[in-house]
């Protein structure tokens, strides 16, 4: 039986069952990170209104911020004109969601021309990981 | 012979190749679109500093705005963490990246409660598609 909401329909997961949710700051619009849902993370996510992700290492549902307390609250779900990408705006708890304790994944930027470039670090550390994940 | 300059070592292309890209609106932050670059769709982007992407449908490289003139200038390049997406700063030609007429291809909110909740269209066409692509 098929317990999925009829507004999941229009989700297109791709082969692995899987669509790539980006988590955008609420309130500067900041784009925080980027990480996979199964229709279980999304079906808690639109229920609870906290992001839940599915952890492609870990093969398991990961509730963001169940061991950090960096926990993101859903203020708007959107899909995309194909229906393969969803976007979270959420308020991120703490400030912080990446695992290297900066707010957002997106530190590295690249920098000089595009032959001799490299991936610079822009972004300062917030708080140091080992203090996030005790 | 590997002419991939070296930056290019620290980007995680998928099995198909493939990474996601987002493209950011570097003035007002909205997040307009997600599309997909290979390893050439990525350098040329950086070369040249105008968005590039790779179509999976038609299989080729996707100047962006080749046929709608809606191109993107890269102000900012990103890649996040774990090296598997990218960020793009732009400046969006005509205001318009979706096919649709629209800002951002993010145009449609789930709204209602969880389990009776739909997706509906909130944001505006701006312009026909039909006198987008002539």
């Amino acid at each position: 039986m098929n317990t999925d909401p009829a507004w999941m329909a229009d989700v297109a997961f791709d082969d692995n069952g899987l669509i790539p949710a980006i988590a955008q700051d609420a309130e500067n619009g900041q784009i925080l990170m980027v990480a996979w849902m199964n229709r279980e993370a999304l079906a808690e996510t639109a229920a609870t209104g906290r992001a839940v992700y599915w952890s492609r290492s870990r093969q398991r549902l990961w509730r963001k911020g169940e061991e950090s307390g960096h926990t993101q609250t859903v203020h708007d779900l959107r899909l995309d004109c194909d229906g393969d990408v969803v976007l979270l705006k959420v308020h991120q708890e703490g400030g912080i969601a990446c695992h290297t304790g900066r707010a957002s994944c997106f530190f590295r930027r690249l920098e000089g021309p595009a032959g001799s470039a490299s991936w610079v670090t822009v972004d300062p550390v917030l708080k140091d990981p080992e203090h996030i994940y005790k």
